[in-house]
């Protein structure tokens, strides 16, 4: 059987979507509807790949089936291209499976020649239409086709005007549009050496190509990148005959929506221009009127199109997105699709479409994409105050919500100042570890460096704090405590600031904030997610704060709890440092005894926050030197502190340097070397959780975790300093308790051994950071460096940290996960790297079998509801 | 069936090597040919093992078998535990699977106590003889078991001599022995708070449970990584009746080889004491008499001696190392063994036995350790000259080999002191790739810093040039250009010294050298080995002296030649550089035209050296920043030749800084962001082929293998760049010819997804260095932290970067391997990392179906060798 590559509009259907495209499948199935379509062909998206692979060029096989499908919706509109009687005239569309407005390119007006030009002038009596047509028609193909400068032709067309004393394009009359045309052939021929092409088909075959091509271009590539669409998709191309909306007051065009896209209100919402086509809605050079205005002027169109909208929304079972043309008081449907939404309509038209028995809850579930959630979580600004208000920069939206506060510019001053009652920002060149707790009293997160996975973003995504990062065109002077602006405005300590963390967007000026509100829609579709979702969905959380928070959004347990983070405090640092720059096991053993007792609080918090849910702590991770001092002066208060010739600390900190830190001493690898801190750290973990029974009658099952496990020996070791400490514990408060003891597996060594691992481990909790750092080989520190290109050249579509790689990565997990039950067929299996909270990444877990995902707190919620689809989508499978 | 744990020598034999140990296995093959062995029984490696998993102390299964067995050998010997009349005295001894001598412990003369060694005193009518050997029973047991430190018994002893006026032990009378065992006794008795221990019995378990632990004492751990002993095979434990060498003038002990273990000559060789214990032969206080005067004395018992000797070389068809007693007139055996031996003896003894008809080829080949060769490889001192010298330091031996030359401290210096004719040794803190020019003209590399696989270590082995590196206590000061050993003495420029690579040997004056001499013996079993093998060997080698080095040592191609060290050559580096810090694709373009004429040169020269064999070209490799100079004048020089600004240029270094290189900006992402890099590279590689073709008329098949691949679509990037550029050298050259384009496999991602990038890659070559780094999650250069304390808790027993990990890294390989011939069944596939020159590794590449290993050329003997074993090994599983 040959490949058909070319459909007639009423050969499809809307489940051809793949191979028609959004837009085709659609235009397919409104055809098998009955409803009025201005009819044609959709030429799929297996020839764009085709296309492709046959080194950019339209192979016979294709041409010859566009050329078939092309004289049988001549005959079917009863029209022939170049026939200067009964010219028929096409739009060329791209239509890729998933939608990417604006991405690729149309071509209007496709047939139209110096011939076929005074065949439409005479069939529509409108010589000044026919050639504003062929004009349009010329400027456009010159543009999109042929890559002649469209500013080229605006500068004719201006030309003219201006001698013509036209203001308007609408003031030139029929001949001076003549004489443009005459101008713009002028051009082309002199830009691209040849004349015009006359030959309609030819026409048609150069635009598929340019339309292929289109799927390629840099925006649409970046496009796909940020909607994780796959590069090998491919756009179909739908070639329709044209309607005009522009024929004269009989005529018009429009956009509508059958709910109100930003509330979810069930009315219809849209707009429309009379004698307009669709570019001039669009171009917002007249006002369009509210559709329900259409009422009024044409009465019967109006009563055909809301049936028609009712039928397609029934039909879809969802809220349409329609474009309709009326051309002499014919109402023909141009394009229906899924509209897209805000987050707060997705919520309503799910509920609502439930209410109105229209859809199951699953089905609804469906409807609502788990990563539209995050925008509800989080502050946002007063609405009307941000319109007035100018940006004064743009950065990365590295972490969502709106912030408003005072300027600081060190974590001390921002800590000071929220103490004193203050709202504050922070903004730095980049944050480090110890800007931990000035990060932390924030309300939002500025950086002049750094990327989308920089410090600064890692850690303001999982506070649920916004942040702004890498806002390369701002001065910050972080000693002289200004950033100035790039046309030389200088901001000091204490101005206020605003930061849209959606946007990237810098105000400098106080907007006003409101707070995240969780509708009662949000919490029907939660719950209803909750109800088909197998999976469990843990918190990444350090403090009781976030763990309360982390509750709050419906988090069943705390998945990473990073005891380094605790020591970042600067209550604590000081004996953190005396632990790692001691010399002898005593010496350690006292600056540990100094932790122990603030581990132990901190633990005791974080317990009480999470009542009786599981909370899995990781011993310290990080290498130790990250803890260290690096200015001068702190480092002399050290070495004052520890008694230490401050030469001798320099030295011990210079030893403790790494050519990659990454891959050196950290991990498990600090309790191998030094089993004393894991000792600690065990006590803290147990007594803590003793304590808590004690005070408040809670049950606290702790799940220690082992980071960076690559060898089942490692663990045990590890695994052995923990359990005789446990019983040490016990022994000494006479009591006892259930505890778990389990490993990260985030060293692909640990992947392909976790048979032996499981022999030890409790529990995998799978940590896809590390993994992906190491399965990949290069570090998220280091890779923004050469990523960009990596996008750019079709190798990687995705960021391989924020969405999990299934076909490497995930295969390592697969395997661990499968020879990890081989061995203990119970072993609880979780993840807590930053693809917990990732929608794609979550189905994925679900479907090898992980018991639970943990993600930073704001994104529990898009965890549960990915896990209802998980479920839902596997059903459908 | 109930385990057995415990054997008579009369019920085991050699096959049980595993489960006896070898001494246990070899004293019961004797016992069954029907020689002179003191009877007895041995403790097997199993309950070694069962002990510890029973937490360190031996069950009641195992003791009740030990005593039926001491029952039983109590009625073979016809004496009994703790009898007066006729008193049961027995050896115990440790016996590992493989030889670990001196690495643990033996107990004499067990059995005695304060009733028995009157009746010893009885029965040898010796009462000297009998307290002599129960004071020395108390000191070893004591030591030995009960952990009582040795100097105070020799305090007690010393003290009495003193008392006496004895100078030597034998001047000592029996009732002052008797005085010493009441001291000795008394000294216990403080330290312990108990008496000594009377009951036999007792005394036996606590020796066997003595030995079991020595099993794991510090020493047995370095021997064994040192010697890939796995530590879960555990020791075995012989209890032998006890034989007397001390007796009298008609008693004697002594060691003895079948042929020369230094030559391989085929004469009886050892050395023999009449009237003395094993002990007092190793201590060295009276002068051994060569075996051949034992004729002389007791010719009777020397004939016996060498009929046996014979009957265990025919029995083992191997070289024997064997110890007896003549206890009044009466030859006992004590121990046979495969004689340890040097490479050259190795080969010898291996041609020999060939000759003599007593082993096949392949059993002789299997008689050679290949590791042994690389001592054949290499210049060795003179050894007379040597036995007068006196080490002033040590470090670690880092590089095989003998060097003597005069002291050079910087690179250029050594540079230029070579050009005017000098052999000189180049002595740095550490080596850095600038160095390469000066490591290349000396004879020897001496560092102060770094470990086994520093960079000085790691390039000095793949020159095949002596290095000792990590010698910490010499402080070496470049810019004075001196040196200073731990007692203060001083040394300069031009001062003479000699390195011994193999032993760490730092020596302060000249000592006379001799190259290499590769014997007919080693000419013999390559043949052999070559006409078994069925695995390819061929080199890394970067330059054509290294090329032509390792064709001599038998390489068939090269496997990997490094591009990037051919930049670091001076006349180099600054086009280089220049091409790193070009702002545009033009600047980089302009640098790249002047490195490719001299990049061409280098391939020319390296296919020249190669014949027709097949040479593996890599990319680029490493980070960029590795290129750039760090020293300020270096820094400005650049500036000044590019025409830059000094501040610009420090900032574009800085901005090349990374936080994790090893992870970072490398491999094929550099050709990914830099795509006329890898154009320049392959236009080098063609070129040049082309070239020599026409001038001699060699036909060249370059492979050209890219780095650090990960993702098919990333290879298929740089392969595209490959093979548009190729097209474009045969248009411009008007010729042809066959080339490869492959990849190395050396990202965990690359192996899992091997079957997708087999559809790009025609040939795979493991990367194992660094795909042991990613497989662990550790870099080579920061695992020296740890490593030594995962060796000492028994986590790793070897060093995965010279021995190949097989359960983790090689479960990858053989991942890769399979899921490449999936795709291209007849793929290519080899293996480039250090590990193809460590026979263990050779063997694992041979059993999953590589078609080569590469390896530097001074390894190359030792994989065509250990490719051999694997065949012969294969055979026999």
């Amino acid at each position: 059987m040959t490949k058909k590559y070319v459909y007639l509009f009423s050969e499809g259907n809307a489940s051809m979507k793949n191979l028609l495209g959004g837009k085709g499948a659609n235009l397919a199935e409104m055809t098998g509807l009955g409803l009025p379509v201005p009819q044609g062909f959709t030429v799929s998206t297996e020839a764009c790949t085709k296309y492709y692979e046959d080194g950019k060029t339209i192979s016979g096989e294709v041409l010859d089936e566009i050329h078939a499908a092309l004289a049988k919706s001549e005959e079917i509109n009863n029209k022939k291209f170049g026939d200067p009687a009964n010219p028929y005239l096409v739009s060329v569309r791209s239509g890729a499976r998933a939608s990417m407005p604006g991405m690729m390119d149309t071509i209007l007006n496709l047939g139209l020649n110096d011939v076929t030009v005074e065949g439409l002038a005479k069939l529509t009596s409108n010589v000044r239409f026919a050639y504003d047509s062929y004009r349009r028609f010329i400027q456009m193909f010159s543009d999109v086709v042929m890559g002649v400068e469209k500013s080229l032709f605006e500068e004719i067309l201006d030309a003219v005007k201006t001698a013509k004393g036209a203001k308007q394009d609408t003031d030139l009359t029929a001949d001076d549009l003549k004489e443009v045309v005459k101008k713009y052939k002028a051009l082309y021929k002199k830009q691209k050496g040849e004349d015009f092409p006359q030959e309609p088909k030819n026409q048609l075959i150069e635009a598929v190509k340019a339309v292929f091509r289109s799927w390629d271009n840099p925006r649409a590539i970046v496009y796909r990148r940020l909607n994780d669409i796959p590069g090998d998709w491919g756009t179909a191309v739908n070639v329709q005959a044209m309607v005009f909306g522009n024929m004269g007051d009989d005529s018009g065009t429009g956009v509508a929506f059958t709910r109100n896209p930003a509330t979810g209100e069930k009315k219809l919402y849209g707009e429309f221009l009379m004698n307009a086509q669709g570019e001039d809605v669009v171009a917002g050079i007249r006002t369009p009127l509210a559709i329900s205005e259409l009422e009024k002027t044409m009465p019967e169109v109006y009563k055909q199109f809301t049936d028609i909208a009712q039928v397609l929304e029934d039909h879809y079972r969802d809220m349409q997105d329609m474009e309709f043309t009326i051309e002499r008081g014919k109402l023909f449907m141009l394009q229906t699709r899924n509209g897209k939404r805000t987050a707060a309509a997705a919520l309503k038209v799910a509920v609502d479409l439930v209410a109105e028995g229209k859809l199951t809850k699953e089905e609804a579930l469906l409807k609502v994409d788990p990563k539209q959630l995050d925008a509800l979580l989080h502050p946002t600004f007063d609405s009307d105050a941000l319109k007035k208000a100018k940006p004064i920069s743009r950065g990365l939206p590295a972490s969502p919500g709106a912030a408003c506060g005072k300027l600081y510019f060190t974590a001390e001053d921002a800590v000071e100042a929220a103490k004193a009652g203050e709202k504050v920002v922070l903004a730095r060149l980049e944050t480090s570890p110890e800007d931990i707790e000035g990060m932390d009293v924030s309300q939002g997160i500025l950086t002049s460096r750094g990327g989308m996975t920089s410090h600064a973003a890692v850690v303001a995504r999982g506070m649920g704090t916004c942040c702004v990062a890498g806002c390369g065109d701002l001065v910050i002077k972080e000693k002289n405590k200004t950033m100035t602006t790039a046309d030389g405005k200088t901001f000091k300590e204490g101005d206020w600031i605003s930061l849209d963390g959606s946007t990237g967007n810098v105000y400098g000026e106080a907007i006003g904030t409101k707070p995240a509100e969780l509708t009662g829609d949000f919490g029907t579709i939660m719950a209803w997610a909750d109800a088909v979702r197998t999976l469990k969905v843990r918190t990444n959380a350090d403090t009781p704060r976030d763990a309360a928070q982390a509750v709050n959004f419906g988090a069943e347990g705390i998945g990473l709890c990073r005891t380094e983070h605790m020591f970042f405090n600067e209550d604590r640092i000081a004996a953190m440092r005396e632990m790692i720059v001691s010399k002898t096991e005593e010496q350690r053993r006292k600056a540990l005894n100094k932790l122990l007792p603030m581990q132990k609080e901190d633990f005791k918090g974080i317990y009480k926050a999470m009542g009786e849910r599981p909370v899995t702590i990781r011993f310290l991770d990080p290498p130790l030197h990250e803890f260290l001092p690096t200015e001068e002066a702190d480092i002399k208060a050290l070495a004052k502190d520890m008694i230490l010739r401050y030469d001798d600390l320099v030295q011990t900190i210079a030893s403790l340097h790494e050519f990659n830190p990454m891959l050196g001493h950290r991990g498990c690898r600090l309790a191998v070397t030094y089993p004393e801190i894991a000792e600690m750290q065990t006590r803290a973990v147990i007594e803590a959780a003793i304590e808590v029974k004690q005070e408040l009658g809670l049950n606290i099952l702790p799940e220690i975790m082992i980071p960076l496990v690559g060898e089942e020996k490692e663990l045990k070791f590890v695994k052995d300093i923990v359990d005789n400490t446990v019983k040490k514990v016990f022994a000494e408060k006479g009591v006892t308790l259930e505890y778990m003891v389990g490993t990260m597996i985030e060293v692909p060594r640990a992947a392909v051994t976790a048979d032996d691992i499981a022999k030890q481990a409790e529990f995998f909790s799978f940590g896809t950071n590390d993994l992906t750092q190491m399965t990949f080989g290069f570090s998220r520190d280091d890779a923004g460096k050469f990523l960009d290109d990596y996008y750019q050249r079709k190798i990687y579509e995705s960021d391989p940290f924020a969405k999990l790689d299934q076909t490497g990565v995930g295969k390592l997990v697969k395997m661990a996960v499968e020879l990890g039950k081989k061995t203990r067929p119970n072993i609880k299996l979780g993840i807590c790297g930053e693809h917990g909270g990732e929608p794609s990444s979550v189905i994925f877990c679900h479907n090898i079998g992980l018991n639970y995902v943990s993600c930073s707190p704001f994104r529990v919620p898009i965890a549960r509801l990915a896990a209802a689809h998980a479920v839902i989508l596997a059903k459908q499978a």
